[in-house]
């Protein structure tokens, strides 16, 4: 062999090597360590330490007091952690967070001054042997440390030789942010009401999560779920149907603030939806002029959709939207509102246009920004506007090319309404079945064919609600998957892997227990 | 009122009120704190911290290497830290202890240079979050405290962020010492005879319950044994029955040497007896010239007693016993060796005392002090020997008032053959049933009425072998009692308590089941 042979010999075991290494990692997903498996969604980065922390009656929590969002989140942890442990910290109780005197047993929320943590939900989870240190840019991102932490808290104590016991807490320092700014999940309050307490509860248990989106679809031909001074009849006649035929119901707007404010302690940004053109059999009802079809109007407990509009060319429909958008915008802190505009099928294409771009003007003349299903982009809808894909891919990609952002909710994946197998005790089957692997192993970044992942705001799971009527039905659809699509829409997909993710699954049962939640007990988990 | 009435009441009010403090005291006797609970015995002082050590992968042991016995304790407690944890902890891996680059995580045992810790069994155990310390004056008294840190080892380990585990032991500072000096139990290996290995199984138990003394009754009626080297028929025809007529069986003296090498690297003296002139009808068998009764000899295996007697005005017999205590003696490197004679109901009274004393002086010509049944004080005995109490107080006063140490041994109280009651599946009954509190509600320090504290030398818990014949029918009937005894030996009156005792017991299940100990269920225990 020629000596300058040995060189490029050298060079090509070194390339098939190193090529080796790469196939091997793929091979052996590094299973999720201990502790971490209490862990969803999987966080960014950890840095393992083999130490703990010991949470006990003398921890005490501190947190930067400038801004009163930050001892909101404090207040929080303290909370949760007597739901969990029963021991009852103080906050900010006497010194200074900085001060030398503070108690070495502690938990410090602090504002960051780490130019590193620059997105509104990164933070630094630094659990040392005696100090835990959550860092952050904002008190949400605080918020969702909070969660990490809160997931570390072991469910069993450890004694001490006191009569108080420990609650150890693994060290090491967790840097997390998340993929996507939008991880909701939507519910279904119009085919079946869903009382405040039970939104309430649906609210605390996504939060966990880190999920921060909660789009409550208050309207359909079923029934009108939202009080609106200026149209009373809207809540008296039509919030008095449901699916079925039981009652119904509908949130008073101290009601549903009282529901938005609950979200925000949690930092999860409640979405109206008003559904429209169609799906408005139970405004029709309660004002007909409203209605747009000319056909008898009586109210509707079935489950058909696509057979009711509004009348897109009377300004007085709009004079009534805009009194209703008006309203809604002025109880609603979230940056949104959703106009629904899906299965509009008796409104005539070109008044479905026209009505779709009418109602946008009056959605952001009332400052806030407008949300639709994916049908939207038939209409000339602005750039701010954004498209939720929930059927059509062609939507979507039209969307993106109109430089719309899309939320993607693909049915077939996505929808927590359809049933797990042919055995779910509730649920529809139209999109398919979602088994709780299949609802895990997708990636939303590239599920929608040349859809740019800059045009991707975020997921959302909807929970229709024709076959569910109360937290049970609905924690019975909703958990595992939504717990899955939480970390979708958080974990990078270089982070996410299904056996990994099912040990980290079963991990939650103590959680799901000590919360009461009803949820479906899948046999692809080892509980 | 006179003016000076006035101190005169003050007084009387202080006096009523104090008393009715202690009277307090007495009725709310402090229940054990959490960790505290699995400690047996009760240690004299605990200071508690709200705190805890983690032990784990990265935990390394030192000791005191001057004295290699230290390194033993630390082998001791390496070896049963990794039978409970799986945890392989090194030894004086690489640095000296003093040294500063010693790991942060790590258990020192040394030797004490604290004047305070005087006794020969006095420790002190400190646990604080980054290091464990345990200090004696003995590697004696370091391995009592190996023990108390091994109980205090959780049964379930806690998670860290690594894909390794901590067992997290609470932390605080123990100061510890035994009541009594001999605290021990015995075992009847002659009416049936155990293994080796069964034997070892026992000692290892009671060594975790800090016991010190393991008395072998190594011969009666039914069987020898114990090789005689020079007399070698003891055991070819001595060893081969057993009660019920099984093959009986026989320690070489190099199993019997092992048997007192495992006790001693337990720091646990084997105590060996050789039952006479009574309970001798397997040694006449062997070798008929013994035989004092002149009646026909045969080889027994019922349950009488008192039937047999060595001829005590032999010289030859004395030639025989010098024999067997010198070979018995030169293995044994306790300092003791018991000569029976009890139930000697056919030697005459005078042969009988004549019997004892020659053979006393036979023990001490062997380098070794001698221990007999109680019966053995109608003798005129040397105030080093020791009178073992089991039936009649009059005799332990004797003892007591001629200067001689006493063990107590009440049967009553303390004999593990008895029946917990008429349930029993084993045991005999003449003394009485013996319920699991019965067994621990007893002081024996003023048990025998008018035996001076300081003639007890401590106590111990006798197990005559009539009705059991493996580990598990001797572990029936030994645990959980004689974890009791243990206790009633170490601890100080005023640490004990049944109410407190009753839920340091039912902790002892992990290490019980763990260890395969077919112990009896007492319903008074909530396991």
């Amino acid at each position: 062999m020629k000596p300058y042979f040995y060189p490029l010999l050298i060079f090509l075991l070194l390339v098939f090597c190193s090529s080796c290494e790469k196939q091997k990692e793929k091979i052996n997903f590094p299973k999720t360590d201990l502790g971490q498996s209490a862990l969803i969604p999987k966080p960014l980065n950890i840095q393992a330490s083999y130490n703990a922390f010991g949470l006990g009656k003398n921890t005490v929590i501190y947190t930067d007091k400038q801004d009163t969002l930050y001892s909101k989140v404090g207040q929080f942890l303290s909370k949760k952690i007597q739901f969990r442990t029963t021991l009852s910290l103080p906050l900010n109780a006497s010194t200074e967070p900085e001060n030398q005197d503070a108690p070495e047993n502690s938990i410090f929320i602090l504002e960051s001054k780490n130019t590193a943590l620059s997105a509104s939900e990164s933070y630094e989870l630094e659990i040392k042997q005696d100090s835990i240190l959550i860092q952050a840019p904002t008190p949400e991102a605080a918020f969702r440390g909070v969660q990490t932490l809160l997931q570390l808290i072991p469910e069993k104590s450890n004694d001490t030789l006191t009569n108080s016991s420990l609650w150890v807490i693994p060290a090491g320092k967790i840097t997390d942010r998340p993929t996507f700014g939008y991880r909701g999940t939507m519910l279904d309050v119009a085919r079946h009401f869903f009382t405040v307490e039970e939104v309430k509860k649906y609210i605390d248990l996504i939060a966990y999560y880190k999920l921060n989106v909660l789009h409550l679809h208050l309207t359909d031909d079923q029934g009108w779920r939202i009080e609106v001074k200026s149209w009373p009849k809207l809540t008296e006649i039509g919030g008095k149907t449901e699916v079925g035929g039981e009652a119904g119901g509908f949130y008073t707007q101290s009601d549903y603030q009282e529901i938005v404010e609950y979200a925000a302690e949690r930092f999860i940004t409640i979405i109206p939806e008003i559904d429209m053109p169609g799906h408005t059999n139970a405004a029709s009802l309660s004002y007909p002029f409203l209605d747009g079809t000319g056909k008898p109007l009586k109210s509707y407990t079935g489950t058909r959709v696509g057979f009711s509009s509004f009348n897109t060319r009377k300004d007085t429909v709009y004079s009534f939207l805009d009194d209703v958008i008006r309203e809604l915008a002025a109880i609603t802190p979230g940056p949104y509102i959703h106009i629904g505009g899906d299965e509009s099928f008796v409104t005539k294409k070109k008044d479905y246009k026209y009505f779709v771009e009418r109602v946008e003007g009056i959605v952001q003349k009332h400052g806030k920004n407008m949300i639709g299903w994916d049908e939207i982009v038939e209409a000339d809808i602005s750039p701010k506007t954004i498209a939720q894909h929930w059927r059509t891919e062609e939507n979507a990609l039209k969307a993106a090319e109109k430089g719309n952002k899309v939320i993607l909710s693909p049915a077939k994946k996505a929808y927590l309404d359809m049933k797990y197998d042919s055995l779910s005790k509730h649920g529809l089957d139209w999109a398919g079945h979602i088994t709780v692997d299949s609802a895990y192993i997708w990636n939303p970044s590239t599920f929608v064919k040349d859809l740019p992942t800059e045009s991707i705001l975020g997921i959302e799971a909807p929970l229709w609600s024709e076959t569910i009527s109360n937290s049970s039905e609905m924690e019975y659809l909703a958990f595992p998957r939504v717990i899955g699509y939480a970390e979708l829409g958080w974990s990078t997909p270089e982070n996410r892997n299904w056996e990994d993710y099912k040990t980290r699954l079963a991990r939650q049962l103590h959680f799901l227990e000590k919360n009461n939640v009803n949820f479906y007990r899948s046999p692809l988990i080892e509980w």
